[in-house]
């Protein structure tokens, strides 16, 4: 009943890479490949493959692929329509292979958010002239279909904010610092084990993975040019279990989010560690999972929560791309020709507006506290809670009163902005009162 | 800088009722035109109108379109591309007017989920015949991109499971007695007084309008013929302010869930109140947001969440699916050509596996609950947790003991089947031991 379908034009890919995700896109083609025809309309072929070791166990039967030790080859291989670029890395090889297989009028999907934050606008002018499709999916929160929703689902709409945990290294080094008290380092070693971060972490948990993804994806929402210098980055190893002690008992959790916004003054992009409301639905995202909720005029709040890294999701968003192509679905890679997308107005992080969670090692005598309060006072600054602990150590070397070490007090303001909050903290130190620099973690409120 | 496009080839969009809908959608493509054009590479422009009454403000200027009077009519205007249908209901004018644009080759866009749960498969293959894309994105969650999600982005998954809150109404009502302890009835009038609820509300209140998105979605979720009858349906009048006090208690919330999931037996679709637990990410969508959960091989468990209904987000939903059509991407409205979709199994509900609470007003004498306990380990049923109140009134009687009112018993079982489980209660009831039809809610798992 099910006649095969007549095998003509099959797409034929070559897949450049073949680490976790490109083997798990070459052995999914190849396991659904009647179901993806019947999809698409013709066959999807995996013709060419390339990577550095050919001999290396992959689980994946290479006899039936030519086979490239250098991608640019493969990327210009007359024999191929649909280039996959797994290789990773801004420049290097896979900028070349990219830039030749889109010269060529080749189709691009890549997962390379290193490679479109910093060429991503040069590449979409090279894709619009030759009509080539460069499709990134899974560039920006792995098998969560963000960049389909950006560009299309939501093409009727105007977005005025969208933010999300895209990166799950530092998602489930928060979560389980939250959940079982412990502290950065020992998470991060946990989490080097398991294999959820490298072993030089710093890309992760520093927020430069995030801020990538944030480029691409601020770019879709607004349609503006990508501006990855623009991005005010914080990551999060300077968070403490006091700090997650008190966000739980403030009624947060701290959660490493990427946030573009349209304000008054331009766009802002940030990746921070934030205060997050415990009842909010980003508040549910525990462990390696990502989350990305979109504020637009239309549809209100949308928010996609799902894997955003590993091989099986990100090789489910390569293969959607790929299906697209194969379907002749080539659109703009950015939503919109690269001569329509606007120069973004950058809004300078000193004019952020929001509240704030500070945390203040306070010298322990008389009037501290109070000078304190009276430098937000005068910035013009309303606190909405003050909290002093004296710490469980200061208390059991002196149960009866002041030790003289200093006391954490945690301040949670009002809606402020970053310029007057450091103003007034800037003076706070040169009072004399504190005895470390400030932690400082912005809030956000739905 | 940004020269006008040539006004070449606009796409010409006649739209079929002007309700909250028809009036945001005309409202949205008039105010994005520029937007929308450079994103589609071609104008969108409506140029035919049809509603019941001409003279009704609805807040947009009339003027520029065609007016008919007769949907029909309108869907065969040799000057239209693309007809949009939101007139709804299963049969009568909506039916006929999709079916005579279809017939010509015109694009349909529809919002109507009765009339695909109906009509779906012959329409799609009338559109496949004709060459004509059928989208109805707004059809199944509102502002929630799942049918693009399911038919383009999963496109190399295989689908286990999908499960969601479909239905704003009932999780607008849900949500209200959990957190305010009202009565079903209450929170009823309540909506119906708020407009999230019809003057009739059945259609809402006792599952039908889930069920009839859930038979779009399992279509396009496991690749089978839509199979509406065959969707177990049961609705929330029947959920008391006890039976939330008692999840709440148990570590659960409850949820008007629809489910479709691939089983050893086949496909089950069902539509009921569900306890869902309290820490699941289902379980933090409250009021009249929608939420989909989706499980597939390669990706894992992917969320989205939105707003289901309204007059901006369902807007916003067709408008995606006109700029499809506006881009030239028709794609088959099932994701399969019709013949590939399969005759789906039924599972029937009498095999459904799991969890169940169970409240049974028990007669208040010796050995009752210890009979009924009985009756299931009988069965082979194995109990979670048994939970004996007294009813507050019948403590208030008879302080000291034994009040002869029924008292309220509430059993958590483990995993057994539906027909276990009713076969088990048959027989507690037939000993006399309960004095109401027992309350049953599914619990799910994840």
């Amino acid at each position: 009943m099910h006649a095969p379908l007549p095998e003509i034009m099959p797409l034929r890919v070559g897949i450049a890479g073949l680490g976790t995700v490109g083997a798990a896109v070459a052995g999914i083609l190849n396991r659904q490949a009647n179901q993806l025809a019947a999809r698409c309309g013709r066959p999807i072929r995996v013709t060419a493959v390339s990577a550095r070791d050919r001999n290396r166990d992959r689980g994946i039967d290479l006899a039936g692929y030519r086979w490239f030790d250098d991608p640019v080859a493969l990327a210009s291989d007359p024999e191929i329509d649909c280039f996959v670029e797994l290789v990773g890395g801004s420049d290097g090889p896979a900028r070349r292979a990219v830039e030749t297989a889109l010269a060529a009028g080749k189709h691009v999907v890549t997962a390379n958010k290193a490679l479109l934050a910093a060429h991503g606008l040069a590449l979409s002018e090279l894709a619009e002239r030759t009509g080539a499709a460069l499709a990134f999916e899974a560039s920006s929160a792995g098998g969560i279909p963000v960049v389909k929703t950006l560009r299309e689902a939501l093409a009727g709409n105007n977005v005025s904010k969208l933010y999300g945990i895209l990166n799950g290294t530092c998602n489930y080094i928060l979560s389980r610092m939250e959940t079982e008290g412990l502290t950065f380092d020992d998470c991060l070693k946990d989490a080097q084990r398991l294999g959820y971060a490298e072993a030089d972490p710093t890309f992760d948990v520093e927020g430069f993975d995030t801020a990538h993804k944030l480029a691409i994806l601020t770019s879709l929402a607004f349609g503006t040019k990508i501006d990855a210098e623009a991005i005010h980055v914080e990551g999060i190893s300077s968070i403490t279990p006091f700090d997650l002690r008190m966000a739980d008992d403030l009624g947060f959790r701290i959660k490493l989010l990427g946030v573009a916004e349209r304000t008054k003054t331009g766009i802002e992009q940030r990746v921070h560690p934030t205060m997050v409301a415990k009842t909010s639905a980003i508040a549910q995202v525990m462990g390696v999972t990502n989350a990305v909720t979109i504020d637009a005029d239309a549809v209100g709040e949308l928010t996609l929560v799902g894997p955003g890294a590993g091989g099986g999701p990100t090789a489910s968003a390569v293969i959607a791309d790929i299906a697209d192509v194969a379907r002749g679905t080539v659109g703009l890679p950015f939503g919109l020709p690269v001569s329509r997308l606007e120069q973004p107005v950058r809004s300078a992080m000193q004019r952020h507006e929001g509240g704030y969670y500070i945390r203040l090692a306070v010298a322990d005598r008389p009037g501290a506290a109070a000078a304190i309060v009276t430098r937000m006072a005068e910035a013009g600054i309303s606190l909405e809670s003050i909290v002093q602990r004296r710490s469980e150590a200061a208390a059991a070397r002196d149960p009866e009163g002041r030790s003289g070490a200093p006391v954490p007090v945690v301040l949670i303001t009002y809606a402020t902005t970053e310029r007057a909050l450091r103003d007034a903290l800037a003076k706070v130190s040169a009072d004399g009162h504190i005895s470390e620099n400030p932690q400082v973690i912005r809030i956000e409120r739905e």
